[in-house]
This record gives structure tokens, C-alpha cells and sequence, in this order.
């Protein structure tokens, strides 16, 4: 599931950058499979615990799971967001020229960060769970740097660029956001022990 | 749990419309008390799953509790959010006098959408929690509402006050969503049936 994610973020920032309606189009119609990994992975963690009645570590997987899940979906909800704003500005690009960099480092972020939650909950690695704080940060960085180009006097583009181009960088912000939150259910999982990241983590 | 979001969510649009910096504030600092709130149900929830391995029903209860308390503590944050806008652009008001009427019922109406929630948590009230889903596609239409003022030949406000009702516009409109979402897990207790609504649903 979260490997289809990696790509839905990867497929939508390449759509959006190249404003390639085609990719925007296959990004929202395979998130139904994602969507429905979700529907099997939810009945497959209900029917262990009905049938199994797992107690402790194994119970607190599943639920730690339900929530994983629920992330997952979400971040590909969020691809879905990204390829629709493409959608509406073809054949225009609808990340104008002077904050392409910007949204284009957001999105390459954001895919990576997807990526690096694939080989955390494959391989538990608490290392690479901590580090995305860190990655995380540099996500908000952008997004500030964002704003400013977007409010400045030297903005040239008016103001549906300068609405798409903040909504472009809160999708991928929260894409970031539920990445953080993924990995720090894996460290609590392993270690019982529970990072306090801006709220945005039970 | 429920009835904080909802005084939150109202203090917050109170403090946007009337461009009220202490309000916001607080609106801030008690969301404290909404995410500690939110702690405890979990701990709770996992200390019962623990000592007293539920099944069945009550273990479906619980895992759904935690899940709602996820969708309550977001539409806090949420609130927040709206509450950090007024701070940023106080004396002023974030919401310009032309989206004005729209932005403030929108507000209401995520106040509404809240306190049916505690409600439908409360009572069961299934005729209530299936109501929620029209209310919701009021909250979709004045926000395609808002994109259309802003976006018209008539917007006079320029690029950051657009900028901000395209945010605002944004939080209310997840606050919503979280709200149908709470509803349907209710709807899926009581009933078993899980209703589909735009994917924002497990």
C-alpha cells in the first residue's frame, strides 16, 4: 500500500510539473486500489482480531496498523488533490514558473519521505523512523518559502496561481505530516515509546 | 471531547470574523486540553483491550473510539489552524468584507456539523448521523462559493487575502469531513453497514 502511494505522490508532482493531463487522469483512477487495500487490509485486521482474539503486542500491531492504513489512504487522497488542481489549469501548468523550483522540491520530498515510510514498516528501522522529522522540517521550510515568493511585491502571476500554489503546498505539507505520523507509530510500536511531533501523532 | 471541538471551532470563526487576537489565543492554548483528552481515551482504550481482552462488539467499540478521537483531535487542530490566521493578520480581519458572509457561514455551519456529531456519539441517533452527509454538501457549496469570489474580475483584495480564504476555506471544509467521518463509524457500529462516502470514510 504504501509503495502505490510512493507512486500516486511521484505520478501527481510529475503531472503537475509537466502538466500532463493523462498522469493527473491515472493518479486519481488508481487510487481505488488503494482505496480498496485499505477495505481488505481493514477486514483482514478485524477478522484476526474476532476470530483470534490477540492479546497485548499482537493486538496493539493491529490497531497501530488500522491507523497506518488510515495515513495511507489519506496521503493518497492528498496525490488525488494535486492531480485534480492539474486537472483545472491545463493546458496550463498550474505551478507558475516562479515557484516551480519550490513545488517541484516539495513533491520530490514528499515522494521520498512516502519511500523512506515503505522501508520502515518493512524493516522496522527506528533510525530512518527518527530521521524523517528532520526531512519533515526541511518540507516546512519550503512551504514557507512558498508564502513569501507568492506575497511578495516581485508576484507576477495574480491570484489563482498564487491559491493554487498554496493549496498545492498544504497537500503536500500533509502528505509529510501523515509520513511523520507513520513512522512515529512504528517507534512506538517497537519502543513503547511515543515521539511528541506537533500533534499530529497519537 | 466532542463538545471542546465544538467551542473551539466556534471560538475560532467568532475570532476570524471579529478579528479577536485574545480569542484566538485561546482558542490555541486550549487545544492542550483536547489533545490530552484524546491521550487519555487511548490509554484508557488499550488498558481495557489489555486487561480485559475484549471481543466482538466491544472490541470493534474500541477500536472505533480510537479512530473517532483521531477524526476529533484533527478538527482541533484544524480550529487552531483558523486561529493562526486571525493572529497573522490582526488588527486586520483574515476574512475580507466580499467572502465575508460566506466564510461565517461557513464557520456555522462546521459549528453545527460538530455539535451533531456530540450528539450522534451520544445518542446513537442514526437518522441524525445519516442527515450529516446533506449539511456536508452545503459546506462543499459555499466553498466553491468562496473559489468563485475570489477568482472573479470583482476581487479587489489581491493575492493574500485570497490566499487566506482559500486556507480558511480548506480548514472548514476538513473540519466537515472529520465530522461525516466520525458519523459514519457510528452508523457502522450500530448498524454493520458502512456507508461511502468520498473515501474520507474506513
Amino acid at each position: 500500500m504504501a509503495g502505490r502511494v510512493r507512486q500516486a505522490v511521484a505520478d501527481a508532482t510529475i503531472a503537475l510539473i509537466e502538466a500532463d493531463g493523462a498522469l493527473a487522469s491515472s493518479v486519481i483512477d488508481s487510487d481505488v486500489a488503494i482505496d480498496l487495500l485499505r477495505v481488505k487490509i481493514e477486514e483482514d485486521s478485524f477478522q484476526m482480531m474476532a476470530l483470534q482474539s490477540p492479546v497485548a503486542t499482537d493486538l496493539r500491531m493491529l490497531v497501530a496498523g488500522l491507523r497506518m492504513v488510515s495515513d495511507l489512504e489519506r496521503m493518497g487522497d492528498l496525490a488525488v488533490h494535486v492531480a485534480k488542481i492539474v486537472q483545472l489549469r491545463l493546458p496550463q501548468s498550474a505551478a507558475p514558473q516562479q515557484v516551480l523550483p519550490i513545488i517541484s522540491r516539495m513533491g520530490s520530498l514528499a515522494e521520498v519521505m512516502v519511500g523512506r515510510v515503505e522501508h520502515i514498516i518493512a524493516a522496522n528501522d527506528l533510525d530512518a523512523a527518527r530521521a524523517l522529522d528532520e526531512v519533515d522540517e526541511e518540507m516546512d521550510r519550503l512551504r514557507r518559502e512558498s508564502f513569501t515568493a507568492l506575497l511578495s511585491a516581485e508576484w507576477s502571476h495574480g491570484v489563482e496561481p498564487a491559491v493554487d500554489t498554496a493549496l498545492l503546498g498544504r497537500y503536500y505539507e500533509r502528505i509529510a505530516d501523515h509520513a511523520v505520523s507513520v513512522a512515529n507509530r512504528v517507534i512506538y510500536l517497537v519502543t513503547g515509546e511515543m515521539p511528541n511531533a506537533d500533534g499530529q501523532v497519537s
